[in-house]
């Protein structure tokens, strides 16, 4: 019996009445609503034949044994930002634990292989900042020695809020011991963009998660007072940022699905009355492929200092954090079209720029594979989040397939 | 006898030493330093046969009976900045001493016209953010009802300090008493810009000071996530903003003389991994043409609606502040012009792109012109604030030969 989407639907909705307020979901991780989340879901196993255990960084893993120890795993995450939206990582977890119900229906409790669930711990890091928590330390990438100096708003430790929760910082990197026997790694997840609404469809495969370089910009001029410096004479530290604002629509452009973005600038001394003698930019750059990704970060820097001689200004870079393109599994994703195509025609093949539990999974060297559906307006991280009933529809229909196609892929692999 | 460059410096570097500390001049308005100084400018009044006394504004006139009671007045201010420098204001007040002193002796006590100094109370408004404070209350513009509100960072009252210093905030008006009988105002001042200096000129008669169209300028597009959404999607709201930022040297470049500036920008979120949904910048228009200055501020709000229309934003401006252009009296120009050939032959006018108390004059209706000197590497409001003994010597000589020749035209007018 295929999963039933009304069934995932259904329970979305029972899951943002429970841990939802007037300003959306709460289900901040290492909080009472993210445990209530968790029980609510636990509550949802009942009568099913699995096995439920949390390893040693928070993840939860439910596990249907099947005749081979081998696993296919399907996740998500049940933790949300604050004032979120219903369907980021929800949507995941619980078509998951649909598509696991319906396959263990179809073999009587007992198919070929095993079917895990994995609800990661943290993946937003909303609350100290550290996201991709719980599938990092599951792929043996944890930062226990920045993670122990982590503090949310009110000074409580990363640490501290672990132990609350059970977790012993020392201990997270034994979550790797999970990967034991997992063959394949399949996530469903919303958009978070809008490309999929703009083309008119639903449903995308997603080729891997971009990678990012994200730098500190800094031009440096000289301050002057705004009604005595001539135009001919400023060293406006502003302008030639602006210059770089506009420029990185031409770096980009030149790629497809390339995005470079300027979200930050301060000006200083930043006065009405004096040219900008500092101004202080970021600079985020993102592209799945790895060429493409350092082209375009040489060319802002070479604009940059172009623009800062313009100028008469100097220009430092300086790395915030930067990660690799992360590509999925080839015939994982040749398995996600099939799946898409017999059920929505027409769909996409898309990259993520925004980075999920799945890439730390691929990291660890597990074949991997997301499937995307679309999110009304582009939004996500908001109350407002949403996506319409029928593609949730298509989307928990898609991924059944994908997991049932992929049962069968790792019976040749 | 010619008034002495000699002696003005020598008094010019004893204030310096009495006022400032390590970071530079401290004579702040209304603070024990301030007082101090004004304290030991009245020392050197002794043995003149001058009156001295305060006015309700704070501020000090020293006057020279003449035989006519029209008389001519010099003067500047002796506050400055916190970390100021030794010149902004006080060269202007010590010159016109020196030069009062001169005519003093030149005429054996008692010149045809009377000749009178006038140290101004906050011209910088450092403290309490309202500048020109003691001339504005001369000119009949004060403004009591906004100025109530005043504090400074210490939660202190403009109030509440001029009490302090012996003023009554209801009273300032009564400034405007000092008004009579005063036929000309002069005024030497440091240009606290680069235009001399790139000229290689020590002097410049100044033919006013710029309107000044002062305002908030807010463009609003959409808050999108830096990952997930593609460049031609995006509502930037700092692309908008970075075409100002640029386009404004387009328009201020039509004019000689003309400036606009954006001082600073404020990006919302302002995050590393988000399009700016909200860019909140600032612009200064000054020109000494009323009609260049409407020209600009018109041609900067069609740019903004268009670089917003192009991005997909909308744009919001608002009003900070605007004065018009106060040119000054054409005669007094034409004398200044003369008494700088006679001393520096090649020298320019030039608009005033800062205000200046001269300006407040000037709007009361009483003819007026001031005198720049060069200003090292264009910097003022700072330790380093700076000019070379000869284009001091060179400035002190000037303004006494235009004093001299403002003296004659009075028995003109």
């Amino acid at each position: 019996m295929a999963a039933d989407p009304s069934r995932v639907i259904s329970q979305l909705r029972e899951l943002a009445a429970l841990t939802s307020d007037a300003n959306g979901a709460q289900r901040i991780a290492f909080t009472p609503t993210w445990r209530q989340a968790r029980e609510w879901f636990a509550g949802k196993l009942t009568g099913l034949p699995v096995e439920r255990h949390r390893d040693a960084a928070g993840n939860v893993w439910v596990t249907l044994p099947g005749d081979s120890p081998r696993a296919l795993v399907l996740g998500s995450h049940l933790d949300s930002v604050p004032n979120g939206g219903w369907l980021d990582g929800a949507l995941g977890v619980i078509t998951a634990l649909e598509v696991l119900t319906s396959i263990a229906d179809e073999f009587h409790g007992r198919p070929p292989f095993t079917v895990r669930l994995v609800d990661w711990a943290d993946e937003e890091g909303a609350r100290f900042g550290r996201s991709l928590f719980g599938s990092s330390a599951f792929a043996g990438r944890h930062s226990i020695f920045a993670d122990r100096v982590r503090t949310d708003r009110d000074g409580t430790t990363l640490e501290a809020a672990l132990r609350e929760n059970g977790i012993e910082m020392d201990r997270i990197g034994d979550a790797a011991a999970e990967q034991k026997d997992i063959a394949a790694y399949l996530e469903l997840h919303i958009e978070q963009g809008p490309v999929l609404e703009r083309l008119g469809l639903p449903l995308a495969t997603v080729l891997g998660t971009k990678g990012v370089e994200r730098h500190a910009v800094t031009f440096v001029g000289q301050e002057a007072h705004s009604g005595s410096t001539p135009m001919s004479d400023r060293r406006d530290a502003l302008a030639a940022a602006a210059r770089l604002a506009l420029e990185i629509y031409e770096i980009a452009g030149k790629h497809n699905d390339a995005v470079c973005t300027m979200g930050s600038v301060k000006t200083f001394p930043g006065i009405v009355t004096a040219v900008v003698g500092r101004c202080e930019c970021t600079l985020d750059q993102r592209d799945l492929s790895a060429g493409v990704l350092a082209q375009m970060y040489r060319e802002a820097q070479e604009a940059s200092r172009r623009f800062a001689s313009q100028h008469g200004c100097t220009v430092e870079w300086s790395r915030i954090w930067s990660i690799d393109p992360i590509p999925f599994h080839p015939e994982l994703i040749a398995l996600s079209r099939e799946a898409i195509e017999e059920t929505a025609p027409g769909c996409p093949s898309l990259p993520s720029g925004p980075l999920h539990d799945a890439a730390e999974v691929a990291r660890a060297g597990i074949p991997t594979v997301m499937m995307f559906t679309q999110s009304l307006r582009g939004i996500s991280h908001n109350k407002i989040e949403d996506t319409t009933e029928e593609h949730l529809r298509l989307a928990v229909t898609a991924f059944d397939r994908l997991a049932r196609k992929t049962l069968k892929w790792l019976s040749t692999h």
